[in-house]
């Protein structure tokens, strides 16, 4: 069974705050009517549905994605449902799970029972991610199109991206139940930038 | 150990014919000094770097990215090295090898020894599409950006994509042998396209 936990990519896709500068556009640039072929074009920004966060997107000398570790990036997943969290996850709301060293953690909230974007989405509070941090694991994947809103300064990207703890957004998690998993997550593989757009799917 | 065989996508890489309307455009859209942060936006043909092809690029009716199967996409890979090769992969270059059903044959030729465009490259000829059809493989993966080159009306994607066969261009083979492998292929989920850029990698 393949859980496949990743966003649809389409001209009308949620995109954070509703941006209209953040939605994909596709240009359709050889046809069967002309070229004898169908190929399209499309221009997206990097953080477009499911992607993954370099340190570079906070952090002014931060690493981007030349230094991006695989097999950090696959491996056992553990899937917290936090579906009754209504604003912020917080350090308390994940104390009562064991959290070891290395683990990526996932987090399923409300966020994805819409596919709409949500100006409340659930976040991840900066006491949390230092909980995480703390921790050690090797990531943190959340159902939201950010891990955070409304805190300056983004400290809870900072707190993970400082240790080298990976960021994964835009999840889609409603179909997935609380526990471990084996995740592969695949980014393209783009030179130097600060994200990059993913496939991410689970199995049991 | 994990052998990543995808492209790495950068604005002067290897683009079909060296078309320059096909390079990767980056545009950076947030920066430190003004808005706090860092973030990119991409211009890209669905074709650029390792990618899948469906069959909508080539066929009018053609499925197009929503009916992909994953499962197809991910499990055991045959690489056959036909480095020897200097034009066109022939089934009688092919029938030395036992190709079972379902199998996901991946084409290693001398493309892989170089990142730049080459004009002649190495490509798969109709008549070993047509092998690999009657052989009901999966799916054929090779290391140029195209299946084939300079065979009027396409006949190599057709005879595959005709029958459901995955075709995926642009696989970067230079350090993996020929052998088994389990290959992990995920494609950008685009809802709707002709083709999408994908992260591909092999495990032994």
């Amino acid at each position: 069974m393949i859980y496949d936990i990743s966003m649809t990519v389409h001209p009308d896709m949620a995109v954070y705050k509703n941006k209209p500068e953040k939605k994909p556009v596709f240009t359709v640039v050889r046809t069967f009517a002309k070229e004898g072929g169908y190929e399209t074009d499309v221009s997206m920004n990097l953080h477009t549905g499911t992607h993954v966060d370099y340190p570079l997107h906070v952090l002014e000398d931060g690493d981007n994605s030349d230094t991006e570790n695989l097999e950090t990036l696959i491996g056992e997943a553990m899937v917290l449902d936090l579906s009754h969290v209504k604003t912020a996850i917080t350090a308390d709301d994940l104390k009562s799970y064991a959290v070891k060293p290395d683990s990526f953690v996932l987090l399923k909230t409300v966020n994805s029972e819409t596919d709409a974007f949500d100006f409340d989405f659930v976040y991840l509070a900066e006491d949390a991610a230092r909980h995480l941090a703390a921790c050690k694991v090797r990531g943190v994947g959340i159902d939201a199109l950010g891990i955070e809103r409304n805190q300056a300064g983004q400290p809870t990207h900072k707190a993970l991206l400082k240790q080298g703890i990976v960021i994964l957004e835009g999840l889609r998690l409603a179909t997935v139940r609380e526990g471990y998993y084996t995740m592969i997550c695949l980014p393209l593989k783009i030179q130097g930038v600060e994200a990059s757009p993913a496939r991410v799917i689970l199995t049991e």
